[in-house]
């Protein structure tokens, strides 16, 4: 555990650049080594792990613990062992970093490329859940970045044992000790969200409350979500059956995750038939409907009048809003005003109005005829992810690897001086686009 | 002139919506006639600009005004015109949004989308400088932004007439006019930057203090740079004629630029020779050099002992810092200390030195054998820029219309759910990385 979260920071900092020049093979044999540590530190993991449930459990007697906290914070060797096979994965991707996405002959000999490059240190901030420590270390320094790790209280001893392997693994690799480190205590997240200089990211994984505070108190771009209130609205062009299907799998499927929905809009055309058929189906599930007013009149005694402010909020649980509305104008509006920019879905069979919808709705999942549950890294292929991101810049949606790089620009001469571009007689910018092999380093130098 | 800068904020909010829908070609025509009416109001806008010109003189006569100020405030009709010219460049250029990044068939009739698309809305902020305003615009709309845009009071007339042109020629277009919006005083500048919900991206125009005010001042995130803090290293396998050259371009040729060099690092192993070189070079073009003890011991009375504050300093002026190092790693611990991640140069012949500095100098231009000077979205390619970007994260380095947009994810199904993919008998996910065009959109709804 690191004393100073200053110091730590400005070490990161300085490991940060040893990681920056390593190839993508030595940050993966890093990773995949940290996946063999977790298993040979199985047993004190575990054990460890056992004095972090017994100290919640007496917590949750004395009311001072949810049981869904008790439960996250569990590492039996069953999920330990799954935990290392997902780091094991993370090692075997693709590096993300290094590659050409632009690459232009501004003349002859002078070569402009932009090229992927890892963000630098990331600090992470997770409440409970010690399974996501291991997975989060492995994508960062998998993409070239250093990592603070800020542990919860809670898991304190899973946190150390689990710290105690990553650092015994990379004892025997190229990345240095400093580029992870397990910080403790309220007063590092203070210290982590002030250091400007030596943070480039910050990454809360917990409740709402948490990320919210982060983002009020740190002037580090923030990658979270405070809110995830999607919505499904199902258009006057929409095959019922599926509209019914996703609503249901929508809410239901795992109600307290960030992407299932709050709120269904219902095109007005179709209300009638929808608006009983997908309350009949909701109810049957034990899910509470709260309708508008022409939501409530086609309900009957089945929905519950919604209130102004159930419209903004994410229930994360088997509760949600019904409403109808005259056309799609309508809905998108809608969206805008009570969305949260997470995920947001329409069920067509009208291409025009699934472009519309697509195009206008401002957020990072924009869904066709599918269900906002598939907004996830795993689901998208990512192999993992740190978190999924609400903002509007990059790195948006659900982030792994490729959300954990930047770019820089890269310019390439052989003593190439502005002068000889300017006034009359100068030379003329040839900028020739060549075409990238995303997967490649460009040649070096001429 | 918009009179609520919040109404306004979501005036463009809403705009944004509209300009998300229409297609690259309708977005160009709205920019192309921009371009023809600046011409046509051409009489006005240098009529405007003669009456803030006189008082800007008489500014300047009363010490409240500098000529470099005055100078970058007027608007000739030559000036006018090569304005225009670059607007109609900016129509012509390919377009940003609807490409596809990434497409991953996630299962059969189930395709995964990373598509671009435009920001949302602008909020610019611009010192002087009346030419930049139809720049800013043009490639605002052309990415399919809203832009609101303060202008300075010194430039009010001017900007007016400029808004008035600009407000005739979307007048015809699928455009709405709140799509464009300018804005007065310094209240709006403190609504802009508080206006989160409706403001995506600020980007301040102007001087250190504007950008250092502007970042202190907002969560939204800033395009923009406070320093440009540039470097020069001279390695021990540097090509010394090169370098001279190089130093002598990055320092004279425009000493005000952001890209110009405040410092040369030289390697202990050519100091010898380099150091006396480089003075004698830039002492002949009337550069002031302020050395470390070791430049001052090779080049004797030409150079001045630097302050420690010196090394740290942007002088935008005919002044540089001349320092020795002992190796490559200490040239860029030096940069990572002093440096402002804006543009950092490297001379040397060694491939193996010259990835080590781009892979390790944290900046958005790391350059190899060529003059900082080239970090310029026009030298570039990319037809003009906004500003340039100090901040780690995407927009990076110049920003041209690829910087003015982001992306979502567009996820198209036939009715998918979560739950059929879930436990023992689940459907597993095919993840099939699909080649994509990065110029072409996607198909439909199947």
């Amino acid at each position: 555990v690191a004393a100073d979260p200053r110091a730590a920071a400005a070490a990161a900092r300085v490991a940060a650049r040893t990681l920056a020049r390593l190839d993508g093979d030595a940050r993966a044999a890093a990773v995949d080594a940290i996946a063999g540590a977790l298993l040979r530190h199985a047993d004190a993991i575990v054990a460890a792990n056992a004095l972090d449930l017994a100290a919640a459990r007496s917590q949750l007697a004395a009311g001072l613990m949810t049981p869904a906290l008790l439960q996250r914070l569990e590492m039996s060797r069953g999920k330990l062992e799954s935990v290392a096979e997902g780091v094991r994965q993370v090692a075997a991707m693709p590096d993300p970093a290094g590659r050409v996405t632009l690459a232009t002959l501004l003349d002859d000999g002078l070569l402009l490329e932009r090229v992927t490059c890892p963000v630098g240190v990331l600090a992470v901030i997770v409440e409970a859940r010690p399974d996501a420590l291991p997975q989060i270390v492995a994508l960062a320094l998998r993409a070239g970045n250093a990592v603070l790790l800020k542990a919860g209280s809670e898991a304190q001893r899973t946190s150390r044992a689990i710290f105690a392997a990553v650092h015994d693994a990379l004892d025997g690799t190229a990345v240095p000790a400093s580029a992870v480190a397990l910080l403790e205590g309220r007063e590092a997240v203070t210290a982590l969200l002030g250091a400007e200089r030596d943070v480039d990211l910050v990454i809360p994984r917990g409740s709402a409350d948490l990320v919210r505070h982060v983002q009020a108190n740190t002037r580090i771009p923030v990658l979270g979500h405070a809110d995830g209130r999607c919505h499904l609205y199902v258009d006057r062009a929409a095959d019922l059956g599926r509209a019914l299907a996703i609503a249901v799998d929508a809410k239901v499927q795992y109600p307290a995750a960030c992407n299932s929905i709050e709120t269904v809009l219902v095109h007005a055309d179709v209300a009638a038939v929808f608006v009983p058929a997908v309350v009949g189906a909701l109810r049957e599930r034990k899910v509470e409907v709260r309708g508008d007013a022409a939501a409530c009149r086609l309900a009957g005694d089945l929905v519950r009048p919604a209130a102004a402010a159930d419209w903004d909020t994410e229930y994360g649980d088997l509760i949600v809003n019904l409403g109808v509305v005259p056309d799609m104008d309508a809905a998108i509006a809608h969206i805008a005003a009570h969305g949260s920019r997470h995920t947001e879905a329409i069920v067509t069979t009208d291409e025009a109005a699934a472009a519309r919808f697509t195009d206008e709705v401002d957020a990072a999942g924009v869904f066709v005829n599918a269900s906002t549950r598939f907004a996830d890294g795993f689901r998208y292929g990512f192999g993992a992810e740190v978190g999924i991101s609400t903002g509007k810049l990059h790195p948006r949606g659900p982030v792994g690897l490729d959300g954990l790089v930047t770019y820089k620009y890269r310019l390439t001469g052989n003593g190439h001086v502005v002068a000889d571009y300017v006034g009359r007689g100068g030379r003329k910018f040839l900028h020739r686009t060549l075409t990238t092999d995303l997967t490649t380093e460009s040649t070096g130098i001429r």
